[in-house]
């Protein structure tokens, strides 16, 4: 068996120390007799997964005592909806920045239940995303009851590298795709979530950081499993939690404070992105990154072929190095490099000297 | 090691099988060089076990053509909002059939979207359940959009052996606690959900089957991740759905289909209610089982000792011969002994001999 370089958009890598911690407890946990999973959510084996899972995520995002740590189901998606249904009425006006394909989906699934206006794009007219506004571009209507923006685009590879501020109105951010990369100012949101499978864990578990305060705000006319107020009240206990991908994400959150932190991840990032872009850039007459310079993620890395029958063969023969999930999302082709945390710099390394190695024998 | 003996009632026991296959997959499923969680939901990896999820739940389920499987995300709670949000509206009525905690909680979450009417309930005027009702007793109104019944009463132990028919009204049942663990017939039902962590998998995942028919006269006017026609539409691929507690539901649904399907599982059912009832019912001086006969669950047995400072002692016995998850639930107090289709009969007949060594010691 030798694992796989996994450069998966998401689902993705997860780290190698966590999934060993997950197999060797898989049939007795914590000699208990039992795996995690087969545990009731209200017993004292889960409990003290639950909360020193949520205590690691306030140590690593220094969590201000006005915030909170909660663990809902779905995917971002199902927040997208569930976002709006908890703080937007009728009447009332959301802000949405669209920066790519998951915020204009957040901002239709946000139509249904009020205003979801458009106060930003920088879509493109071939419907391409190639950069994120300047935090100048960003008019907010201060009578909005909160601003919706989108940290990173997996699809066309942007990022905020410093995000807008919105004053007094409540700033929403869905951070999927580069949570925990990167230190954040969460006193600064109202309301943050994360879909795990890209640098937390597996899928059907999301993550969300939120001022207190907001929650207090959100609606009371709507079924208590939708309130986030209600998850709360009752620390993400409300129902059964998806015990066995918030046990994951635990794991993930330990090998991730071992490595030093979000800070760590952070300096890992920037280098990792170094390495590929640098490749890219480098060998330019046979590669295009479309991104503009400024707005290039480092968490999904976008490029192609100048010559795009070439993407097929460079997709074959990264696979015959073991360097998998590198295929474009369907809406956008091409290729794509994400380098979540668990992607290692060794393994950003062996994908840039592919880059330049491909470049040099086809070029 | 050595495995407990699980009567938890949820998040609950799971095959071995599926677990040791969980285990032996966890760095690297089927030569990928990676865990199936790392796995792109629209790879052809974790696509092929999708398909094999739903096409082993048709067959175990022998399900017709108009009828469809869907993996959802979230816990039943979830879904007693998601289904009134999909099929009732201000000035429709939908009728809840009370049989416990949980329809309860269902009926309520329907009323923040239309007339959610108690057509039955069986609650007693001490707030317990002590069976479920009668066919003839329920008087459908046959304008309601559906009926909406609890097939087992996880919380006080009452289960319907016979299902009460809905006439032309589209009959939705949640079978969260007993799914698989007998034949149904699919066709006389409009939408079957049940949450997996009782008989399927790990938390997280719901399993619903419905009438294509039913789905497609679902609302429009929801966003689209709430729409069941549309995750229907989608194959559950509508947005990234929780990988891992798929594939621990196929691996599941492996071992039950080589035991033999849920006419096996049913067998099993009734001889391991037969054991632990049989063993309550020969020291009825010693145990209280308050159910009715003929509404007695073959889930969730639910009892105590006559001398209610005995289960305290009861439980420590039982947990000192590894006999783990026979707490009441925190509503009801007391003892219940969960027998979902992972529990065998050995185990069964394990407790069912320490119910009758118990109640010899100390009565």
């Amino acid at each position: 068996m030798s694992r796989a370089i996994n450069f998966g958009a998401g689902p993705a890598a997860i780290p190698l120390q966590a999934l060993e911690r997950a197999r060797d407890e898989m049939l007795d946990y914590a000699a208990t007799g039992m795996s995690i999973m087969e545990q009731s959510h209200r017993g004292s084996a889960y409990l003290a997964v639950h909360r020193d899972a949520r205590e690691r995520l306030e140590r690593l995002l220094q969590l201000p005592p006005t915030h909170a740590v909660l663990f809902l189901s779905g995917g971002a998606t199902t927040h997208f909806a569930q976002v709006p249904m908890n703080f937007l009425k009728v009447g009332q006006t959301a802000e949405y920045v669209l920066t790519g394909g998951f915020s204009e989906k957040a901002q239709e699934a946000a139509s249904f239940y009020g205003a979801a206006r458009i106060s930003h794009s920088t879509r493109d007219s071939d419907g391409v995303y190639r950069r994120v506004p300047n935090p100048t571009e960003l008019p907010i209507d201060t009578t909005a009851v909160y601003v919706h923006t989108t940290s990173n685009n997996t699809l066309f590879g942007t990022q905020f590298r410093e995000f807008p501020s919105t004053g007094n109105v409540p700033h929403v951010c869905d951070m999927s795709s580069d949570f925990l990369s990167r230190p954040i100012d969460a006193a600064k949101f109202a309301f943050v979530y994360a879909g795990a499978q890209k640098n937390i864990g597996p899928s059907g578990l999301v993550i969300a950081v939120a001022s207190k305060e907001f929650l207090r705000s959100g609606r009371r006319d709507i079924p208590q499993i939708f309130r986030y107020q209600a998850i709360l009240e009752n620390d993400s206990l409300l129902n059964t939690p998806p015990t066995f991908a918030i046990y994951l994400a635990r794991a993930v959150l330990r090998w991730l404070e071992e490595e030093g932190g979000v800070l760590a991840m952070e300096a890992r990032s920037k280098a990792k992105a170094r390495l590929v872009y640098d490749a890219l850039d480098a060998a330019k007459d046979f590669y295009d990154a479309p991104v503009e310079l400024e707005s290039r993620s480092r968490m999904n890395v976008v490029f192609r072929c100048s010559n795009p029958v070439r993407d097929e063969e460079f997709l074959a023969q990264a696979a015959a190095r073991r360097m998998v999930g590198l295929k474009g999302h369907r809406a956008t082709g091409g290729i794509r490099a994400s380098l979540y945390n668990a992607v290692s710099v060794a393994d950003a390394r062996a994908l840039a000297t592919f880059i330049k190695e491909f470049a040099d024998r086809k070029g």
